[in-house]
């Protein structure tokens, strides 16, 4: 996962696609001021969810979120110029969360030795420490089964102890947190270990995969497009995929083909039409995707109806089955968008993922893909794209410059991200209540 | 005011005088988190004084501010690579004082064409667009005097209007701000139009200079040092320049010169001592400057006593007025600290300033002067310096680097700024019942 040569730091957009995109990125310069104006006043009634990323796809005509992850691996492929951002943010995050915060435990994944993970936990800690704040490592593995003990790749340990709960609080030896920052996504449920403490959880566990589901941030995010292109002028579907869901699926039994073929149709329908109003003569496509699904797993790259009516048992068992072995039963067809960002004399294709903390973009980089295609997934198990920091920072606009220069570009991809971001607030405020 | 070379962009330091302030920035470094610790548990029970820009003077042995401003110009030289962090302060800094604040009417200073100060107006009105803020300036000039209206060297032009009182608001034609940022450091008082204002006001008016003393900053300064250094095992005078006040001066009359003699005299034989204890062969010196002064006016350097004996009749003339035509009365001796940062071959003198929005450090600058000497106030009227943005942030040191490499050497700074910081907050504590 080595950066990419720092001269190519941002990649180049087919551009006979870019028409569209690039009057959006002049919309949003234009309106720079009145646009964070507006998600400061969304803020002023919406819950942080303390850090998330956000996978976008730029497809020129159109530029929109595809999943948001509110447990966020990969601080370990930012471009360290914006480390002084991201601790600003942490503290801000901690201090809105929890002022008097001094020592925080953080909670990784289970069952992985993935050492691309394990960097961007060493990178949490550097930052959280540099932040002003003492970090252990507690994992919530059960009693039989021995933490990892992982050694980064610039030599520094990094000890992971059990997590041991202690009345209504947990603990690991020795350090008495004040804080709990996961970033586990709780797949396989809310851990018995962390219910019910005096301690804060961050992000709390009825945000965990076990309770969210993709189609309830992209009904909220939808909302957040349609009223921010009232605002701005902007027709949401230029920033916002069509997406439609379809519960009690079950692949193994086939149960529910039906409902997902219909679903698929009408998608493709729907991208059609707008393909045409735009002139845009590109194939449509759908993702279909497990609603609670994580990992970049339980995902297909659909063209045509039929293809959802022959899926051979290769591709039932790995629609069927995501992490921590959950069965999926419940499935979302969202609007493929086609990336025409690529870099490098191969045409690699690449992605953008942004990342934040509190209410703050703090960089981001591209998933770049030699090998895939520009209408397919690239987060998947086992994919080894390259990663490539984001050059300049998400909030420093400069009009001087062309639309699509990179400072431009990045701010353009951190006001879509936050949109994200405040559509997962909103999902916070929705299971605020949920039992967890 | 043109950036250096970039290739310079930390200044050498006379490396035979280094050693202790190597241990200290080895001290910070070792320390950090539980540095940053302590200034979180510090801003639990102080405000915010909004921003801030601190001198420093780095002598080798010893690192420590010199003044403190609480109404800062040169934005304008700050490095454009770390305006994300100043926006992101910016957000954290109103949100902190005024959630919902989305116009803000900046007040600079009156009677001055200065182009770099309104360099530093331009600056400071796009970073709080980028944070999301629809900006006016208003000024105070009163009926009879024109506003200027200036034209920025990017060709903006800076519109000013006369600020209108309207009951218990003021506005600008068109524009009701809800919040009012002071640029001006009303050194000739609080003006009537901004007392009693039903929108907040920050800084407040009560921390104009006017009602502020170098001398209590320096008190409160002195107090926060030697918390630090206890909780550090820091010897205090290390980063705290040692110094005396005297009332009732009357440079014109000769009035009090026995009392600044004898704390010239006590301030010499003080730091002589601690020269001798920590072996530096230099010379001591103290600066002798207006308790209320700013902008550089009323300081002069002094080696011996008998030289505030033997004042001029011009030298009497420079030290009795300063800014908006104001006596001085009360009058600072403090410990020079040299300055043994050089920069080029010509080994110009070098002085870094620190600007903190919030509780954040932002950015800072060198003031590169080539013909002041190495105990000499770099920041005088009518002097063009040059300035040399820092080149790295101040929130980032590398523990795997030598501790005067530049992230660390910054870091430094920032933690020594920001006790600067804290000082003034806690003016503002003691000052927040004062009238206005």
């Amino acid at each position: 996962m080595d950066s990419g040569p720092t001269h190519q730091a941002v990649p180049h957009l087919t551009t006979a696609l870019t028409g569209p995109l690039l009057a959006l990125e002049e919309r949003f310069l234009e309106r720079e001021t009145r646009i964070e104006q507006w998600f400061h006043e969304r803020w002023l009634s919406a819950p942080t969810p303390f850090y998330a990323s956000v996978d976008l796809r730029n497809a020129g005509f159109k530029l929109a979120p595809v999943d948001t992850n509110l447990f966020p691996a990969g601080f370990n492929n930012l471009n360290p110029a914006f480390h002084p951002l991201c601790i600003q943010a942490l503290q801000a995050a901690v201090e809105r969360l929890c002022p008097k915060a001094a020592r925080i435990l953080l909670v990784p994944e289970n069952h992985t030795r993935n050492t691309f993970y394990w960097e961007n936990i060493g990178a949490l800690v550097l930052l959280l420490e540099r932040a002003g704040y003492h970090v252990r490592i507690g994992s919530l593995l059960s009693d039989g089964e021995t933490p990892p003990s992982m050694t980064l790749a610039n030599g520094r340990a990094l000890p992971v102890a059990r997590i041991i709960r202690d009345g209504d609080r947990v603990t690991v030896p020795g350090f008495n947190p004040c804080l709990v920052l996961l970033n586990n996504d709780l797949s396989a449920g809310p851990p018995e270990i962390l219910k019910g403490l005096a301690q804060p959880v961050m992000p709390p566990l009825s945000l965990g995969w076990w309770n969210r589901l993709k189609s309830d941030h992209f009904t909220q995010y939808r909302r957040l497009a349609v009223e921010f292109g009232e605002v701005n002028d902007i027709d949401p579907w230029l920033i916002d995929p069509i997406f439609r869901r379809c519960g009690r699926i079950d692949f193994q039994k086939r149960d529910g083909e039906d409902c997902l073929a219909h679903n698929v149709d009408e998608v493709l329908g729907l991208v059609r039409e707008k393909y045409r109003e735009y002139g845009i003569t590109q194939e449509p496509f759908v993702i279909v995707k497990a609603d609670a699904g994580t990992y970049g797993m339980g995902i297909m790259t659909v063209r045509h109806t039929d293809e959802v009516r022959q899926l051979n048992r290769k591709q039932r068992n790995k629609m069927s089955v995501i992490k921590e072995g959950q069965t999926v039963r419940e499935v979302m067809v969202q609007e493929g968008v086609y990336t025409f960002e690529t870099l490098g004399p191969q045409q690699a294709v690449a992605e953008p993922v942004v990342y934040m903390v509190d209410r703050f973009v703090v960089g981001g980089f591209y998933r770049v893909h030699g090998t895939r295609g520009i209408d397919e997934n690239l987060n998947a198990p086992g994919m080894h794209f390259q990663s490539l920091a984001f050059a300049d920072s998400c909030s420093n606009p400069d009009g001087t410059q062309a639309p699509d220069a990179g400072p431009n570009r990045f701010y353009a991809y951190g006001v879509i991200a936050r949109l994200a971001l405040l559509a997962a607030a909103r999902e916070l405020q929705g299971t605020a209540g949920a039992s967890a």
